[in-house]
């Protein structure tokens, strides 16, 4: 049971908390910009939501794009790691729409 | 969208934090006792386990068993719906394999 055990909290670890659920699920649907963001994720604090991105962003997760335009344009996307990710999702969506 | 995404918090919601998660794991081995549980998770202190198997038992996600003995047995185990976050666990768990 020790390997298991240890990889919930890896995953926790690397995800972080709720916020970074719901940014993932977000991203899941495609491309999104900082703002973009803050307006999908109902109760999302801008300091929250930067320092979420910013932990995805370390772990590998989220790819962050910053586009020269004036003035600058950054885009969020999942990297591949993000994108499997769903998998976790799609089952926590699954449980809530039979337990919730 | 708004459907599934709405689902995602909803678990969040109902599961509540980090140690949720591995409280849950924890009784997904089987029926333990709280100070069982103490020492199976790393970090976690006797009043956020308290809370957190508060919070669980008001979302009927685990049961609590109270034995009379003395002093008295308290025993925690899961509910159907606390067995059935198992496969959000697995999946955290072969996340975790592949990329943590």
């Amino acid at each position: 049971m020790k390997d298991p055990a240890c990889s919930i909290e890896k995953t926790l670890e690397i995800i972080g908390n709720k916020w970074s659920f719901l940014v993932l699920r977000e991203l899941y649907d495609g491309t999104k910009r900082f703002n973009e963001l803050r307006r999908s994720i109902e109760g999302i604090s801008p300091n929250a939501l930067t320092s979420t991105l910013k932990h995805l962003e370390q772990k590998e997760v989220v790819k962050r794009k910053a586009i020269p335009t004036v003035p600058v344009t950054v885009e969020y996307s999942l990297t591949e790691k993000g994108q499997s990710f769903n998998s976790v999702l799609k089952e926590m969506k699954k449980w809530a729409r039979e337990w919730g």
